[in-house]
């Protein structure tokens, strides 16, 4: 059997494993030494290809891909730095348990550190940010080489898609020529492996004592942050309910926002919590704690500071989700079965004062922050995030940058029925790679706004050459206060003589530019009446549509500290009449 | 002591060990974590601060510093994906050896792996592609402690300089508060650690060895690709006109250009070496091999034929450059050490009817590409770089895009006496980072002329940042074929259905708006007058210059072939003329 056969069937039998066990899209960078999986990609029926000449963006395109699909997705680059770009997507896949199939093409074994022109050593590269890794054999086409091909596909998806999930990396060498043979058609259908992951459920002796023990507390409190896993906003809202705790819900965990109204959800926390007095009267007896780590600051504090209480972390993957040492209690299983089996030993119970007094401080913060925002005249970054969420359309997608929007929008997404999603890069928490993967999100989740600070933009502006490539429909609101916004926050901003240039770091761009490049629409903001009608009318436009609202880094932030001391204000006088 | 105290007085005594062992140049990306070594560093009067955005570009733009001034130079970050976007640049570092000082910052120990944000593995993050790595210890001020902090900035700069030189990659967990003690200054002169580094010489019996075994040698080569060490240059080519040896100088050598024109040179092989007469006629019985791999591909082919004679390859780094295993001795010792103690051993030899045929030929194929060249009319890009090369100043620098710009220049870069300086990154040969690394080398060298094809522009567009923000004067040559220009020289031509999906992959866009972004100028090229005007104008120019040569792929190609064509017939006369 000559190379190109052996190469064809081999790479046939891999890509029939990867398409049997569910992957549908593969995104691709151009390169030489990857041509026989490119082409052998692009000719399967059943594969979509995308091509992405940047393979940084490329690699947070596929993240956003599977993201929002839910499934996993195949990534393709050939040998030298080009694999390297891969990496920060790589390790925000990891971090925030995103399944891909990451397969980068190689020199042959005999060509490797030898000084062939692109070689680098691509054994290991990702290191301990991926699950799996292997080094492919080189092609051949005897029955048990194509049994081996095939079967690493499948298993490679099913160790991105087993909890946690995150990605694998398959290394390919490939010796010329390159061509596989694309006539006739290589792939067959064939029998598959079917695969059947166990679920971690706690003993049922466990269960029950939890459900006694639970049964008999008042001022329990549950924290959720993001969770992927179908099913389990109503399991924990369903034990929430039972309980009457108050679910602390951070604005991923897709709680704040659902077909119904979730009554025992708090969204304001981040606000009651910076109030002194408040953390005080609101101290729980025990917190049960799931998913990804909270957005917000407070939030963070007042758990760290109850290292006298109960504390459970439930988690179904093999994290440590603690950063406080403050956890009590770690139960390794599926979150899900752990809620739903609960509620069905658990009595409900007919009222509770404590989540009465929760209920009550979040609609005063939330008034507050309301009553403040019809006052502010100005473009700002808070309100800009305010409007925004009040405009979103019913089913929308909100993905929101890290930095200062991921904090506006957990301060201002508040309870609706609107079953909007919330999407964010809360892996790593990194403002690299959020335009293309809010880009590759877009493919599946319409409408998308993607909500974003300037040098974030500019950090991924490549990214959008997807959305030119691909005709993807997205809607970008930047927030654009020429530099790095977050830091006025920090204690650096009292650092005056180096501030501006370390932190600041005003890039004086005119992103209009770059927009236009990409065949964009462009629209720069000048009052509150404008950004409404620009995001009333973006729910219509096709294509890329980028809405810029200018703000100033020291009004946002005096702008947010009045808020925050009104309801600080606001909170303090609820409490006086509550302890009356 | 308390927390400031201690981590000004260990990071005081950190960056002067930088600054005693040769750092003068430190490029900072913005960051949190970060800020301790970012606000130290500015405050330094002896380091100048880069700032930019984009840790990709930051990275390869520290490369091009250090490329261009020789020196190491630092790089820092703060945690997370951050550091991961470091990685291309690191292991173009790696292969081409260039000194980087890589700094993380991080989490301290106890917010590792416990869901605090920003924080990933950051030990160990670039595996085998950094020469050395450390994780520092937490910031204390005991004698002890800052004679480490100040020892290990002096070996890390020491571990990346010695041979063969690279990146090293230090880690720095810090804990808040992140703030040290500017004022009073800092950093105090303080007693150094000197380091000499040994040098490896041949036992002068086994020079005497190859002296009296070359000396008897009539047909030998000299191949020289990228070496960067002073003064090996004046040694190769002094040992070759005492052997009347041929050189054949890669564009990387620096050979084919100096102050004075050096006769044993030939630049046209790769021309020559298309000729499959000229390969039969022109058998060497010795080849000695020097440096990087070369660019030409007619060469390595040529190389790899010969493997019944000897092929010496001398190369002080720890590198096996042989991929095509026709190497006979390895020897490991100083380039040139290596060529002057020879020199001194071997007695000029009179003439040489070898290197007569040689430079003849040389002579043919240089006439034959300029005769061709003036009948091009339309535009494309083997004359765009022919005539750049023609119209370069002086002592100017050309940096050159990987792909097939370098193959460009490769065969038309010919011998001149203008001491012009070829800058490239073949360590990998990526097409990623390559803006960043010729705005970085821009700081050390003036004119700078930048050739790049439009991909590879596209791939570190957000590198053209560097040059707004510090006001950097460069060229860009844009050869603009939208799309992959290499591959229609790669039997992946052949294969229509997915061509121009996979392998043109053209963007459409139109990059003056993206000059515009970064208040560049930008002229677009109709024809050769055109171009020589704006190539003319351009060395007076001060800022962001960049000239758009649109080409057409398919026209790239045939003008290509129709010139090795050209090439071949003239040859083949020469040899017809040689052997009668």
């Amino acid at each position: 059997m000559n190379h190109q056969e052996a190469l064809t069937k081999y790479l046939a039998a891999f890509i029939t494993g990867l398409v049997q066990a569910g992957i549908k899209d593969v995104v691709i960078s151009p390169g030489s030494r990857s041509t026989p999986l490119a082409l052998m990609f692009s000719e399967h029926r059943d594969v979509n290809v995308y091509m992405n000449v940047d393979e940084r963006s490329a690699a947070f395109f596929a993240l956003g891909l599977a993201k929002a699909s839910g499934d996993p997705v195949g990534l393709l680059c050939t040998s030298g730095t080009a694999t390297a770009n891969y990496y920060p997507a790589i390790i925000e896949a990891s971090l925030s348990g995103v399944p891909l199939i990451v397969m980068t093409a190689d020199r042959p074994h005999e060509l490797r550190d030898v000084g062939a022109p692109q070689a680098i050593d691509q054994l290991h590269l990702y290191g301990s940010h991926v699950k799996w890794f292997a080094e492919m054999a080189l092609p051949e086409s005897g029955v048990e080489q194509l049994r081996y091909a095939k079967t690493t596909a499948i298993r490679a998806v099913k160790e991105a898609m087993v909890q946690s999930k995150g990605p694998v990396h398959l290394n390919f060498p490939f010796r010329e020529p390159l061509l596989p043979t694309l006539d006739p058609y290589p792939f067959e259908d064939e029998a598959s492996i079917s695969i059947e992951e166990g679920i971690l459920f706690l003993p049922y002796e466990k269960l029950k004592k939890y459900a006694e023990q639970l049964q008999g507390i008042e001022r329990g409190l549950i924290i959720c942050g993001q969770i992927e896993e179908p099913g389990f906003n109503e399991a924990v809202t369903t034990l929430a309910k039972k309980l009457k705790f108050p679910i602390l819900a951070d604005p991923l965990s897709q709680l704040r926002s659902s077909s119904i109204l979730e009554t025992t959800v708090i969204d304001s926390y981040d606000a009651i919590l910076r109030v002194k007095n408040a953390v005080a009267t609101l101290k729980p007896e025990l917190i049960i704690r799931f998913g990804g780590t909270t957005v917000s600051k407070s939030l963070s504090l007042y758990m760290k500071s109850l290292n006298d209480i109960e504390q459970i972390v439930v988690d179904s993957g093999s994290h440590w989700r603690d950063p406080n040492y403050v956890g009590t209690t770690m139960i390794h299983c599926d979150e899900k079965a752990f809620c739903n089996e609960l509620a069905t030993l658990i009595q409900e119970k007919t009222s509770s004062s404590w989540l009465s007094k929760w209920l009550k401080m979040d609609e005063v913060a939330k008034s507050t922050i309301r009553k403040h925002m019809q006052l502010v005249e100005e473009l700002e970054e808070g309100k800009a995030v305010f409007e925004l969420v009040n405009l979103l359309p019913v089913d929308s997608t909100v993905f929101v940058g890290n930095s200062m929007p991921i904090r506006d929008i957990d301060t201002f997404f508040h309870k609706n029925n609107k079953n909007i999603s919330v999407m964010a890069n809360r892996g790593a928490n990194g403002i690299d790679g959020v335009v293309s993967t809010a880009l590759g999100a877009a493919v599946y989740k319409r409408p998308l706004f993607l909500v974003i600070g300037d040098l974030s933009f500019f950090h991924d502006l490549n990214g959008l050459l997807m959305a030119k490539l691909h005709k993807l429909n997205i809607t970008i609101i930047l927030l654009n206060n020429d530099g790095g916004g977050i830091f006025s926050y920090l204690p650096q901003f009292g650092e005056p003589k180096h501030f501006e240039v370390l932190f600041g770091t005003p890039t004086g761009l005119n992103y209009e530019h770059a927009v236009q490049m990409y065949h964009g629409q462009y629209t720069k903001i000048f009052d509150w009446e404008g950004l409404k009608m620009a995001i009333l009318d973006s729910v219509s436009y096709e294509g890329l549509n980028v809405i810029e609202i200018p703000t100033d880094r020291e009004r946002n932030l005096s702008s947010h500290r009045e808020m925050w001391e009104k309801v600080s204000q606001e909170i303090y006088l609820i409490l006086q009449d509550v302890e009356k």
